[in-house]
């Protein structure tokens, strides 16, 4: 053929409009490409499935694709759109809920144990007892002791009647969340009464004991493997006159959780990071980190930090601090700091630049992180991870749908993740459950499966504080029970 | 001094620690540097406020920070955390809405003119008229008429009586939207209904002409100088036997609109997006095509490019028809289309990718666009506009509270954001008001002001598709109009 030809030829081919057909196929082959290029980005992208994984994620996607789908065609099934609350009674009938009860959880990072164990145990093993006694403090709140003279109560303390109703002591859950939890302050004032309700009642060292026992149980059950609980410190007390120190309550959790690991041997254990409440005055809340200091260089293995909480919003903020956490740090531990758990925009949430230049091993909760580009970027390059707790934020009433949680943004840029629970108990969660369940369902796309599932639960191991050896071990036991749960799934596909 | 005393000074001060002052000196700028490295991103940053503006933003920000702080403190007046339909008998007193109300608006570029004009207008003067008649179409929704016979109607129609209650056929408002709209499904049901219901009885020419100048009105009463609208366009009736076509409608809102620029020379115009319903079979959708090609080649100054509109997740995607949106824009003529107005993820969603692969020259509500950064990147990049519509999404239930809404991510990113609303007369709004409100109260920091109103209202203007001239035209009115507002605030501060 000579170049004459040749030329006349892409002439012609210039000038002919490209088959439907190949504009179709030009223009799928881009949109792919797009997708694939978000994709990337998501969390859990780069994690390799094999054998029967492959098979178990193509189950798994059909289950939760039909639930989805269900959903989306009768909003009365749409259980990723709906309240934990509202979804509750229906989540049983789930399947991708059922086999996520069925899913190992690798670490829980995000807990307050006062807050974690069923409302029912406490109903059942603390509220019954002939010598619990109840009052009510300076602001009206009714507390419980088990101390004839409790200085906190500034009525009389009575004792607690059999026949009283306790059965919401304990326990957020309302069938109606939009009518009882109309705002964060409706949510959080109860859930603070909670805490510091109880807070004395577990300070009686019988209790103390019982009351972690059961948390691990419970844990155990939820197919977690180890715990790093925020902890604030009271002295506690028992039936005698005998002064006990806060060595005491570190001394009396190892023992529980020594005792626990001889009875379950695939239990890792639990370390406590230091919390002190942020709300007081700043010279009083200043005074804990004295403590602090002091019961780290006691127990360095089980102390490994400490943390601001309580209600964020309306506590003081971390800045004032930093001199204090930088001090407190400076013997190697870390920090584990609540920030951003607010739908403030420009003052609550600036805590998350404290936390950031204090050099944060990971931020509670970070509600408000995605809405700061910056110091999203920041946290994913330092690779810092960011304690998600997606329903205990819908509980608090800061997000109604958990598709428009926050968590959404920060999974779609792969910043690093763990799912926490919070207030397990008190928010009568089952477990980590919901976490994961709205995690994978309404925080995730479509076509985000057990890849999306096992990095988040493998993160959980990734940020935990473990020694080298303490990871060997769970990275072998997630490892093993991940199988499991892959054969559990193969089941469903029977 | 020799070198000895100078190692020796060199060693004694790196064992010195810095005093107290000095780490906090050093905390406290490289906080304040991260701060404004964040605030560098954000949308308005780079605008430029001088003398007047200067003091009319301390007034703006001391009222829209002490509105945030009275909100923050009592619950009952936290009116940017509340639903627009609940904040709606509070807004009045708010200082801050009483100053947007001010303000000039510039563009609207995202409205529905059936769904524009206020629902006390149409009560007086469309359904009191004596022609009126009402039916119910196959699916059982009432649809109204102004013809005899209407082949729309499968029951028999009958003449609307004058002591029917009507209020609420145009009117979406509820004290009580948590309990009225549980899901989007409720609220756009009957948004749905009223665009039917309205459609036939719009169609009557003198109504069609009377609805226009009311839009007119009502926009210019908002201080809104131009804008550009979503028409799905039928064949126009009157009384007479006589046919109209598709060329009559533009043809009719030309004169109206030219009408209006008489009594109204500082209204810049009004141009035309051919609208097509997403809903129905592929075929049908596809003539649409057509009429549109038709239109255009014809109205080429009015009829500025084409959109795909309706209720998202329920109707047509984008990708089936992407070869007609090419073929119909090769004349140079624009897309403005609707894509993520939506809560799903990875399904109605990817709307977006086709928008940006069709080279969309806006996006309509791009709610999902925050949970895609990819494309979020590219949006950017390529400089598109993303019409929010943050209240419109607020009643269609996509989300509860706006300060979870996903324009402030957007806004945080400076990704291009026009202010939109919709339907305001079916939705009950008060023109954009609530939108600018929500918009500087709830999606922006508490330190946001008139850079940000500014920009967001200047935006407006840039992102219409105007001429040369009427962009100047525009550009100098909006800035005359602007004056005069900072002149309005100056007042405050008196």
């Amino acid at each position: 053929m000579n170049i004459l030809i040749l030329s006349a030829l892409s002439i012609i081919l210039a000038f002919l409009p490209p088959s439907l057909a190949e504009v179709n196929k030009a223009y799928q082959d881009e949109r792919n490409k797009i997708l694939q290029e978000e994709e990337k980005l998501r969390l859990g992208y780069d994690v390799t499935l094999q054998g029967d994984e492959e098979k178990a994620d193509q189950i798994f996607l059909r289950l939760k694709q039909k639930e989805l789908q269900d959903g989306f065609e009768n909003v009365e099934k749409n259980l990723p759109g709906m309240h934990y609350y509202k979804a509750k009674p229906l989540l049983d009938e789930s399947k991708v809920y059922q086999l996520i009860r069925k899913m190992p959880k690798g670490a829980l990072l995000n807990v307050h144990p006062p807050g974690a164990v069923t409302s029912k145990w406490i109903l059942n093993n603390i509220l019954n007892k002939d010598n619990l006694r109840k009052c009510t403090n300076e602001n009206g709140v009714q507390l419980l002791t088990f101390r004839k003279k409790f200085d906190g109560c500034k009525s009389e303390s009575v004792q607690v009647s059999k026949g009283e109703a306790k059965e919401d002591w304990f326990n957020l859950y309302t069938p109606t969340p939009e009518v009882t939890f109309k705002s964060s302050e409706a949510a959080f004032n109860q859930l603070c009464d909670m805490f510091d309700r109880i807070d004395d009642a577990l300070n009686y060292l019988p209790m103390l004991k019982a009351h972690y026992r059961q948390f691990l149980e419970e844990l155990y059950a939820d197919k977690v493997l180890y715990t790093e609980v925020r902890v604030k410190f009271s002295e506690p007390y028992d039936d005698t006159s005998k002064k006990y120190s806060l060595d005491d309550v570190v001394k009396e959790i190892e023992n529980v959780v020594n005792d626990f690991k001889k009875t379950h041997p695939d239990f890792i254990g639990l370390k406590i990071i230091f919390a002190i409440l942020r709300h007081g005055k700043e010279d009083e809340i200043r005074k804990n980190f004295d403590l602090y200091k002091n019961l780290r260089s006691k127990f360095p293995n089980t102390i490994i930090g400490l943390d601001f909480v309580g209600w964020e919003d309306k506590g003081l903020a971390l800045q004032p601090f930093a001199d204090d956490f930088t001090s407190a740090t400076r013997d190697g531990s870390k920090l584990f700091l609540h920030a951003g758990e607010t739908n403030q925009l420009g003052s609550t949430d600036q805590n998350l630049v404290d936390a950031l230049l204090l050099n944060t091993t990971r931020i509670g909760h970070g509600y408000a992180l995605a809405k700061h580009p910056y110091l999203m970027r920041d946290v994913k390059e330092k690779d810092i991870a960011v304690e998600l707790c997606p329903v205990s934020n819908q509980v608090n009433s800061f997000v109604e749908d958990l598709r428009n949680h926050p968590g959404a943004i920060l999974m779609s840029e792969n910043v690093p993740v763990v799912l926490g629970n919070d207030s397990p108990g008190f928010m009568d969660f089952d477990g980590l459950n919901p976490d994961y369940y709205y995690a994978i369902m309404s925080l995730t796309p479509y076509q985000a499966g057990l890849k999306t599932l096992k990095r988040l639960v493998e993160n959980t191991i990734k940020y935990a504080q473990l020694t080298d050896q303490e990871k060997t071990q769970a990275e072998t036991l997630l490892k093993a029970k991940w199988n499991e749960f892959i054969k559990e799934i193969l089941k469903e596909g029977e």
